[in-house]
């Protein structure tokens, strides 16, 4: 009587001429197979004592195939972006197989550099990484590289390490955004972020800078602020806004920075965007929940991980060639919404 | 002169006196280190070729010790409050020498059945999973506490399996939330909410019965509605607020759901908090972003991911029996903000 130790899915698909995933979608009431079907295998497997625990020891896993992993180190997991980049990742390593171990760097260097060694030691086929604010020494990098392994870098590049990346056109976005607040009729446009090093910051500054020349506008020093945070745009702004002649928009890195602006604006009686247009970066959770909901450069965090995933299976599995750096730019998507005439 | 091979950091910390941990944190610049003491540190290292690629060498993970994972599986990774979970699942385990792979179900039976199985292949110490809406048969969950593996339910526990799980406080954090409108002076209070057969549904209607009966409020069928999501309620809201009597307050079961309430509301012309008052759950990054500020409650995701992992590890560990049951209730915490009176 005990049928359900010789009944296999693998029997189920051949009576049925399908195939063994077909057998396994039908079985979990898979609306993908129709539905005289999904009840037919249905029946024949209760028939057969062939029960939902019978297709977990059928579906292709098994102990005899190591499990291939890949290391993640992401800076905080709460960030929007960087949990949209993760599923990303984890969708495509997951359609090719491999598994992911997701660490967090907290912005640490100590900690990177502990993780990366973790990875070395627990032979990890590669490690995806956006490197922590503090790392400015580059040797642990170097010595996974060195040890063979593939190293794909995400969102914060490493300038310091020949290995591949995968980055949004950060100039693009910028260009595209400013350019839709020109062509709106904006014409004093503020610049909030920051300038310094970071390539990200750089990029946006710059594809900021080109827009306004492009149309004919100059770049005004006094429209360039040092501000990427909430907190620092509610401070900064009342005083921005009581010039005399104060802007007509605000470009600001991010989304969270963009909101501050808002807010303050409003609450100083300003009509957004009669009065003020302002524009994001990110297209997160918050850009839809503010009000008016934001127009923002969509960052496409998904795009960015499932690029990052597929560049490193492909040098792991010798699809392309280990020692060639391969450089992914992902375009940008700007999102109009309320915030923006 | 190649004294990097003998210099350690142990030798370096007992120079100065102090642990190899302040000497590590010494040499990557962080300032909890005093400044003075900081750059002689750094100075020796210099001095006797101790450079950061020694500092991995000398931290705690080596080869000879296995790595320790815990699998953890998520619906979701973009979901704010799955993250904040993850978050401190990782920062815990992190502590406690483990690591974590993740992988999504995508509210899929079937992945989630072969996530465990590959879990199971790749011999984690345990599991902590949040269950995916799809899943009606726990066999693969059986399956893994069969073969001595710890499990640990967070949030969207299972029924169908005795194990350990943490969970927030539902009921009190809806109860606290609604006692709060009614002190501010709401007496028609409307439910948005699922009903039906979750646990955490029913526990939040529950708690928002309660204290309207405790109030002396009746409860009124009239209020009560089946609405989840921002779409929905920006969809029903309208015309309930059309009504003769409309409602004065909203108790949304998450913040999406909320912030549509109040989105609505507005464009209706009524002020927040002065004709409706509007209370959320979660208090995600969405809970800031909307205008006024959201009044919610706080599910305190990061604790709940830390709780699990100190479950299953002090299991893993034999600091805890392994058949022991744990429940961990996590106490929410209502965040009053502009939303309300």
């Amino acid at each position: 009587m005990n049928d359900s130790q010789t009944t296999t899915m693998k029997d189920i698909a051949e009576k049925f001429g399908v195939s063994v995933s077909t057998v396994s979608r039908a079985l979990s009431g898979n609306k993908r197979v129709r539905e005289d079907k999904r009840d037919a295998i249905q029946k024949y497997a209760t028939e057969h004592n062939f029960y939902p625990n019978d297709i977990a020891k059928s579906l292709r896993f098994s102990k005899k195939k190591p499990v291939k992993i890949i290391g993640v180190i992401v800076p905080e997991l709460t960030h929007y972006y960087f949990s949209s980049v993760l599923s990303g990742i984890e969708e495509r390593a997951s359609e090719r197989d491999y598994r992911i171990i997701i660490a967090m760097s907290k912005e640490s260097y100590e900690r990177e550099v502990q993780l990366c060694q973790m990875f070395e030691a627990h032979q990890v086929c590669g490690v995806i990484v956006s490197q922590a604010k503090a790392t400015t020494v580059y040797d642990h990098f170097k010595s996974l590289i060195a040890k063979g392994m593939t190293l794909v870098f995400f969102d914060r590049i490493c300038t310091g390490v020949s290995a591949s990346l995968v980055v949004v056109d950060d100039y693009m976005g910028a260009f595209n955004a400013v350019t839709h607040l020109i062509n709106t009729g904006c014409k004093r446009i503020a610049f909030y972020g920051m300038r310094g090093n970071a390539v990200i910051g750089k990029n946006r500054f710059n594809g900021y800078k080109d827009a306004l020349l492009k149309a004919g506008l100059k770049l005004d020093e006094q429209l360039i602020f040092e501000c990427d945070n909430r907190a620092d745009a509610e401070n900064i702004t009342p005083a921005i806004l009581k010039k005399f002649t104060p802007p007509d928009a605000f470009f600001c890195v991010n989304d969270d920075t963009a909101i501050g602006v808002m807010y303050t604006a409003k609450r100083m009686g300003l009509r957004i965007p009669e009065d003020i247009s302002v524009c994001g970066f990110t297209n997160g959770e918050r850009a839809v929940a503010c009000d008016p909901q934001l127009t923002t450069v969509e960052q496409r965090g998904v795009e960015v991980g499932r690029e990052a995933a597929d560049i490193l299976i492909n040098k792991v599995e010798g699809i392309s060639p280990f020692d060639k750096i391969e450089k992914r730019v992902i375009r940008t998507r700007l999102v109009v919404r309320g915030s923006s005439r």
